[in-house]
């Protein structure tokens, strides 16, 4: 197992396209906290950038303006640990070109996972995507918000990650712990 | 090990007495997303009860209307998980209620857990809990808002939950991501 600073992850949060609770595709708003929630277990897990894709303008800047307030602004100055946190935040239009940024940043297309609640065919363990990720292979981890990523989405990926188990019949994590624990799932250097 | 329906965990999310950022003792206030989040990540996995510990009775109110909300409210009715999630928090004073109830109810005292970003030396690693709770010993888990449990409530538990590594050296966790993280550690029936 190499070194964690060797590690290539993006983590992709996606508000459009997304499905609404009656499964029509749509575009979300951004939330605050998953800003800084996320940011947080990205820096804490080593993902080297978070990025935040909304293709409307006035939330891409508000994006920016929360982000720069942690990191250039006055939250920066009283709170440094969350300036190095939302650093790694960048925003985009679309998918598409979050992708195409990473191929041309890494010389190679990453692996792309999806997450989904429900079980899919297309699954690829923990276990298998922790060995991918520490021999040193690219891998781009995409989260849904509102119900979930569109099923244009989930059709571009390599695999989809297991939903999370807890021995109980519910299943609905907000994408916030879901994010940490599959950071934690995938990254961790103390659990075995 | 046991199903997961015989497992007796519970969580408490501590208001006070917590640290500020320069090691004094305070209270914090309540947020609500830490509601919604932690009850979310309990009821999936299977946690019994949800404790949210304040001395301050407008925020006992203020838990007690936004539970009210989700469960007996117009918000359980467009969103029957939430009603379900959140039906599992209690409001409490004082963590002594709190070990007092749990007492009660199990008929024997629970196993304190505490959770720390620091390495202390009471330690207990997450699969010597995870056996634990499996052989159905009531635990009591733990987590503190603001930058932390108060000494105090250190000193009460029977043992603390090693710091969650990264591969980083930032450790800067919400509490909503730390509570998810040890949770699936804990009682995931996925992992292994």
């Amino acid at each position: 197992m190499k070194a964690s600073e060797q590690i290539q992850v993006e983590v992709v949060l996606v508000h459009a396209p997304v499905v609404n609770k009656i499964g029509e595709t749509i575009g979300s708003a951004v939330t605050n906290l998953d800003l800084h929630d996320i940011a947080r277990a990205g820096k804490t897990f080593g993902v080297e950038t978070f990025w935040v894709v909304t293709p409307y303008e006035e939330q891409q800047n508000l994006v920016n303006q929360i982000t720069s307030h942690w990191t250039a602004g006055h939250g920066g100055k009283v709170a440094s640990d969350r300036a190095e946190a939302l650093s790694i935040i960048k925003v985009s239009p679309d998918l598409e070109s979050v992708i195409a940024s990473s191929t041309k940043k890494n010389g190679r297309k990453p692996f792309i996972l999806t997450t989904c609640a429900k079980a899919l065919t297309n699954e690829l363990h923990y276990e298998a995507v922790r060995d991918k990720i520490f021999d040193g292979e690219p891998v781009m981890l995409l989260f849904g918000t509102a119900w979930g990523l569109a099923p244009s989405v989930m059709e571009i990926a390599d695999a989809t990650l297991p939903p999370l188990k807890g021995g109980s019949s519910f299943n609905h994590l907000s994408v916030r712990s879901a994010v940490s624990i599959i950071l934690d799932r995938l990254l961790s250097v103390d659990r075995y």
